[in-house]
């Protein structure tokens, strides 16, 4: 293994919080290999790459020889939500959970080496717990502790319902630390609440407390919200490589430093070589963008992807025209509405929004242009549309319509 | 079965509650045996008159012709207290569990009809949940309500810690209700919050809600605290008919009112009449409270004992004498200290207090003679006690004690 001050400068390259450093140093002074432990929900196996900053994470840990544990919470799933409240929650079968899991790895494999990656379930130790080992388990937390999670006390104080079942899953996250005699467990900083857990359950257990390392929420496209799939700012790792480095174009300049930072390997040096050229007009951003999203894309794909990529997207945006492979279609004058071609309607039908009120939004936010002119009205005339029609919904989403 | 509001009448005797009256007459209008539930503790075998009120009324509903179940709460003390903080939550045997439920049974069936009770055990259907049933349990309640009830509101703003176990209890207690399919829950006041988890969850569970009846606390011979064998103000049911009778005579004469509609089946006509008599001084309250300490021995033990104990306590207190039993003894001057008899020392070798603490707190109350006169020194001089001394503790123990 190396050098210990050099493991704590890989391990801390982007983590917002190590609770804490000093515990961290002594359990890498054993020299033994320690235990990192991710959980994983089985229920959406879609990884975009705010999910890579922990995976990341934990290659690292891999890399620097210790042993990481990539722990399903199938238990949860198995149940599905007890209040039957949720739709989403349904139980999932085992057969299900399995498969959901293939999907996984076949994408974990693309950050995690899978040779060295262990798969755990945490049905392992949940399923066989009865009445009496759950009482147990509950009684290691106080009820006031546990209101002090942020989600938990908002509702609370404004008088939204907390089912006493949900006080058990941080519980159980935490146990799983303890099943795992977990060293450290990694987790976005809106975890921190259930790694906490972890130590305080595995100190009431008698193990030394697991290390707790969050990393950063990757904010996505727009640089404001949380890259997630239902807010479709985001980049899944296993985009076409058009459309992954297009994405990563779309991003502001300032969101790029942050973006190499968590997501490539390029040194702090150079970022900050890069960004001090940046400022001083010494290199256009532009370029550093490129480059970024070239790189992204030979990670999850490779270089000649990339490269095609690229020309694709200089094509489009440089040179502002349409893309080779856009489509070309015949608007179905059915679908006329009082004379009028629902723009809704259109984008749906082309498959450049997932839902309706997504290409509601793209429309109210100036998204959508029709031979490069902005189009912000939901209902246009037929009469107004002649011929064929360059259709471009967002950056990237050309299509040629006849009319 | 007998006529409905004859049924009634007979129900809501000192009945504090009744959730609902309506839902009652309802049930009772099906004309079948109804399900009456009374949960007990199997760890404290040792009843005294506040338990009674609920047992009476549960011998009531027997009468009525409906089945009664008296439901031990046998799961939790199978496991004891999960923090293991509690020194008396320790868990019970199997073994010393049905100990204990043979020792109340000895004790319950002075009340009930054995042969129509029917003996149940909640570890029947808690013993075999898992760790999914126990968090759909938990989902059918929310935290709000759960801190709803008075001792954990308590303890909550007063940041005294809950541990999330103790939530489960309550919904521990109201399964119970939806695994018997009770009808009806009976329970002391403070147990309201309780049987209204019963009435909600068996909703959940698509039943019927029980009706809950409260009942209220009986107060101790004090007339101001609940009963209770901690504060020493209590009548064990197996108590020796002298003490029975002796201890009931002590009350105030405000409270045999509550005693007789409570602990006896008098009417509330003839109740009437006697405290009317009371207060017109037509008849002399002491008399009617010697009807009481009579009735109630004769209920516990039989006639002619309560004979002898009135002819005991005339002779005691009427008469100022001592008892034919007081028991005499020879003081052992190897206690003395510094040539002074400690009178804590005295009155618990005389088994005349249960504690060093309970002697102290007589003595400061003025309850110690010595041939009469009060004595408040804890400490009194041998030189000062010659020969034969009536040493009295309380109102009712005597003995000779040599010096």
């Amino acid at each position: 293994m190396i050098d210990i001050n050099q493991q704590m400068a890989i391990i801390k390259r982007g983590a917002v919080e190590i609770i804490s450093e000093e515990e961290l140093v002594k359990k890498l002074e054993t020299n033994k290999p320690l235990v990192i432990k991710l959980g994983a929900d089985p229920t959406a196996p879609d990884l975009h790459l705010g999910h890579t900053v922990v995976l990341r994470k934990m290659r690292q840990f891999q890399d620097l020889g210790h042993s990481v544990v990539f722990l399903i919470g199938d238990f949860t799933a198995l149940i599905g939500d007890p209040t039957g409240k949720s739709e989403t929650r349904k139980p999932l079968t085992e057969d299900k959970i399995r498969e959901n899991v293939e999907t996984y790895k076949s994408q974990v494999c693309k950050i995690l080496d899978m040779n060295k990656t262990i798969i755990d379930f945490n049905s392992r130790w949940l399923s066989p717990m009865n009445f009496g080992d759950v009482l147990k388990l509950a009684s290691k937390y106080t009820v006031a502790r546990m209101l002090e999670r942020d989600d938990f006390l908002n509702r609370f104080k404004s008088q939204r319902p907390i089912s006493i079942h949900e006080f058990m899953y941080p519980l159980m996250q935490g146990y799983d630390s303890v099943a795992l005699k977990a060293d450290v467990e990694l987790g976005g900083t809106d975890q921190k609440f259930n790694l906490l857990v972890g130590r305080s359950l595995q100190k009431e257990h008698g193990q030394p407390s697991q290390v707790i390392i969050t990393m950063p929420i990757l904010e996505g496209l727009d640089g404001v919200n949380k890259m997630s799939k239902s807010l479709g700012n985001y980049v899944g790792i296993n985009e076409e490589p058009k459309n992954m480095y297009g994405k990563i174009m779309s991003i502001s300049d300032a969101m790029m430093f942050k973006y190499y930072e968590l997501l490539t390997d390029v040194s702090f040096e150079e970022i900050a070589k890069m960004k001090s050229d940046c400022d001083s007009g010494a290199v256009n951003p532009k370029s550093v963008k490129m480059k970024l999203a070239h790189l992204i894309t030979s990670m999850y794909h490779n270089a000649e992807a990339a490269d095609h990529a690229r020309v694709e997207f200089e094509n489009v945006f440089a040179k502002k025209g349409v893309p080779d492979d856009a489509v070309t279609i015949t608007f179905d004058r059915a679908k006329l509405k009082d004379g009028k071609v629902s723009m809704i309607g259109l984008i749906s039908d082309l498959g450049f929004a997932e839902s309706n009120s997504a290409a509601k939004r793209l429309i109210q936010q100036g998204g959508l242009k029709l031979n490069s002119e902005k189009c912000t009205d939901e209902y246009v005339e037929i009469s107004k549309l002649n011929g064929e029609v360059v259709v471009q919904a967002g950056k990237r989403n050309f299509a040629k319509v006849k009319f």
